[in-house]
Order: C-alpha cells, then structure tokens, then sequence
C-alpha cells in the first residue's frame, strides 16, 4: 500500500472543497497553475499531488476534469464509504461536534453521544441520542461504530479510551489534550487547540520581531 | 530570534501539561527518560525540547526542576502574557470555543463574539457578549483584540478575514476550511478537521491492510 505524508493527506479535503466549489460554478476544467494560485501551494506540489490520486494522466496542455478529481478524491479520502462514529463526552465540543452535517458528507457517520451527566443521558443532541458511559461497549457493538471521538476532560481520556478499544474502536480521533497509549493496530489522530494556539502565537512573535526591525 | 518546527512548538504545550500534573501530584523533579517514556516521544527529543526553552541546564542525574520547567514553558509560549482575542461566527464551533475555559490559561482572553444572527446579538455566549458582525472593527480596536477567531461558514471566511483585518487583527486562528490570503505581516493559523479526518482514515487503512495480512 502506497503512504502519503501527513501534510499531504492533510491538503487533499483542501483540494476536494477547491473544486466542488469549482463545479458549483461551472467549472468543468482545471489546470494546476490555477490550483497552485488559489490555494497558495506550489505547481509542483499541486500536479505531485494530484498525480499520487488520480487514476487520470495529467494532461498539461488541456488541463484536469473537475468531475473526475472530485471522485477521485472522495474515493481516496472514504467520503463513499461510511463509518460509524460516537462523541464520548457531550461538553460544548462534543455537541459542536455531533451538530457538525459535513463529516456526513466525509463518510463519517456520528450516531451516539455517551456522557456521565445524568442531565444529559436520555437527551438528543444534533438528532443523535446521547447515553450513558456505562452503555458505551454496548451501544458500539450494536451501531458497529469503529471510531471514538473522544472530547472528554483530559484526566479521564486514558480511560475513555480503553473503554472504546473495548467497544470495537479501531481509531481515537482524540480532541482530549492527553497523550494515550493504545495497544498495536488502533490509530490515534490528535486533535490539541492548546498545540495548534502556540504555533499561531509563536508565529504572532516572530511577526511582530521582524515588523519592529 | 531563534527558530522552532512546527511539530516541536506544537509538543511545549503537551509537556505543559504533563509538568502541571506532576506538579499537582506533589512531584518536584523529573527526568527526560520519565517525561520520553510517559508522553510516547524519544529520550533524545525530549532533551532537545527542552534545552531549546528552559534557562536551567539539564543535569543528567539529578533532573529537572518541575517548578521551573512550567515557568519556562508558561513563558516561552506567552500563557504570562495577554493576548485579546474575538470569535466571528457564534455557531456550535463558535460558541464552544467561547465556553472553553483553557484559553484564559493560556494567555487568550476571549472577549466577544461576532455573528449576523440577530437572534444570537445581544446575548451572552460563555458570559461573552455577541455583537453584529457590522460592530466588529469598532469593538475589535476599542477591545485592543489582535487575534481574530474565524468559524464562519466557508464561503464567507475570506471576507470575514478581511474585516478582522481591518480591525486591527495580526493573526486569523481559522477554523473555517478555506483558504486564505491576508497581507504580509499578518498570520494565519488553521484548524482543519476535515484535514485531521484525512489523516486518521488513511492511518485506520493502512493499520486494517497490515492487519489482513
């Protein structure tokens, strides 16, 4: 199986917005040059890219087909297949999250909050029915959910965590900013805000020293 | 002005975190291969992590100060100083970010919100008040806010990003998924989940192809 780097996986949905946005307009053919432009990458990393997901050759003089981009990319990126999702922790973010209709859209199927508030349990947020924790393995099994998207308070992630390797999960898509130790063959994508806020305020800094100069 | 990766500013506020709960465990000194085993990173990254921002030299054998690892770091990613920041966008994103009480640790005061929905303006979200986006270069500058926090819709984001700009905004923290062009000088941070999704999904493939074989 042929790997990708981070940043490249990272960059496909970019593309893949790009140009649904392009066929919304009409837009039925597209050249790197213009991608490269309106997104800010290089042309040589648009067309590297592409290459690596398109079944279609690049054709440099008449440009790609936006339809045949877009399925290819929702092809690689498993927007057309669906897995089953559930939020462990109906906070502020867990709501946001099971409110949020695009991962639909990604071929992630939210369909269960698990919460230990009482006030909660019982509750519908985003259309989905939210449980109690106890419930968790259960309730898994039974919606063959495979990702936990955990954004419960950080001492308490470890555990979260166990509990849905328990119910089934193959991947923690970790909002918790704790680090978890899982065994082999579960995948962890870390979500930290706190990591993602002192790469903007660091950069902030290093603005501001060279605007002082 | 010294120079950081990506991935190492984005590690500072994963040690932090796990030096606070040293700290809340009654533990005063810590040694790398503890802090390495612990938090899944190598014996060597961490000692190169942290001369890059501690002032106190390592001592292999007596390890460091718990105490005055949290100054360094609390320091070095600016949680000491303030830092005024407003949310545009007051939708389930929006809105738990207002709620989310870890910025004011970290030196972000999130002060107030921004939307078009005259249903949210006028209320409090996360006891912030929400203003009509037509407000916000006016309260940006009487607030002194130089961050702007964009959970616009799309399609919007780029104009929003504007107008933050025109408030007095130095860096964007963009959760919208589009991308965008500002000025020189003026720093953009972005949130992607669909990106993070496209990380995690490739990764569960790649771990079930190794998994079949």
């Amino acid at each position: 199986m042929k790997t990708y780097s981070m940043n490249q996986l990272e960059r496909y949905p970019i593309y893949l917005k790009h140009f649904k946005e392009l066929r919304d307009q009409g837009i039925e053919i597209v050249s790197s040059p213009k991608i490269a432009a309106k997104l800010g990458y290089s042309e040589e990393q648009v067309r590297k890219d592409l290459q690596n997901v398109s079944l279609e050759p690049g054709r440099p003089k008449k440009g790609r087909s936006v339809a045949q981009l877009i399925e290819d990319l929702e092809t690689f990126l498993g927007y057309r297949e669906r897995t089953v999702a559930v939020v462990m922790g109906v906070g502020h973010l867990g709501s946001a999250l099971l409110n949020f209709p695009a991962f639909s859209e990604m071929g992630l199927s939210l369909q269960a909050g698990f919460d230990n508030d009482p006030a909660k349990i019982g509750t519908n947020v985003g259309g989905k029915p939210v449980y109690s924790m106890d419930r968790l393995s259960e309730v898994m099994r039974e919606i063959g959910a495979t990702v936990a998207i955990l954004t419960v308070p950080s001492p308490v992630a470890e555990e979260a965590a166990s509990r849905a390797i328990e119910g089934g999960a193959k991947a923690i898509w970790n909002f918790a900013p704790a680090h978890l130790d899982v065994p082999e063959g579960v995948v962890v994508e870390n979500v930290n805000l706190a990591s993602s806020l002192a790469v903007l305020t660091h950069r902030m800094s290093l603005s501001k020293a060279k605007g002082d100069h």
